[in-house]
């Protein structure tokens, strides 16, 4: 699973993201907005096959719709203490690095 | 989660797919093949930002490719055992069940 945490580590990003795992992907990147980033990998021929995960702070509904519109596999909402983030933690563990095939590396 | 177990129940898994859930998918389905499910539901403006899981007993690499270019989800393959089975189920409810925010009803 890769972190979208900054446009900085956009290209080292994209070379493990095609590796065939998961992209969890914060909406408020400090350089790039997330939204912005979403539409370009699911408008890339070579990278909208990654499914991509929104794990963002915002609990503004219309980036639910938008993060979905834009074919986001999940949106999780950060929590707010850490048993949340725990739970968190254990739900991504348990589907996506437990039970999901991911798309094979191009 | 709505379950797709057949095509016999399209409309009505419809109606309640359409208030906020994921849909699990299996891709074998007696009457009309989950690919084409799939592909209408991507391709329909009103119901494209409902998240689909792809449950199946195919373990095809042109399965699992085909489903994240129709924009599922994620892409779960059937256990053949009841300890396969009860960690899909958990990672399913661990994730799906607890952690994600769905798109809000339309």
């Amino acid at each position: 699973m890769s972190f979208m945490w900054s446009s900085m580590v956009w290209m080292p990003w994209l070379f493990c993201a095609k590796r065939g795992s998961t992209i969890l992907l914060d909406l408020n990147l400090p350089r790039k907005d997330g939204r912005e980033v979403l539409a370009d990998v699911k408008s890339d021929e070579s990278l909208r096959s990654i499914p991509v995960v929104v794990w963002t702070s915002s609990r503004a509904e219309e980036d639910v719709t938008t993060s979905y519109e834009l074919q986001a596999s999940a949106f999780v909402t950060k929590p707010v203490d850490l048993d949340g983030f725990k739970k968190i933690i254990h739900g991504i563990e348990s589907f996506w690095l437990s039970v999901v095939r991911f798309p094979p590396e191009k």
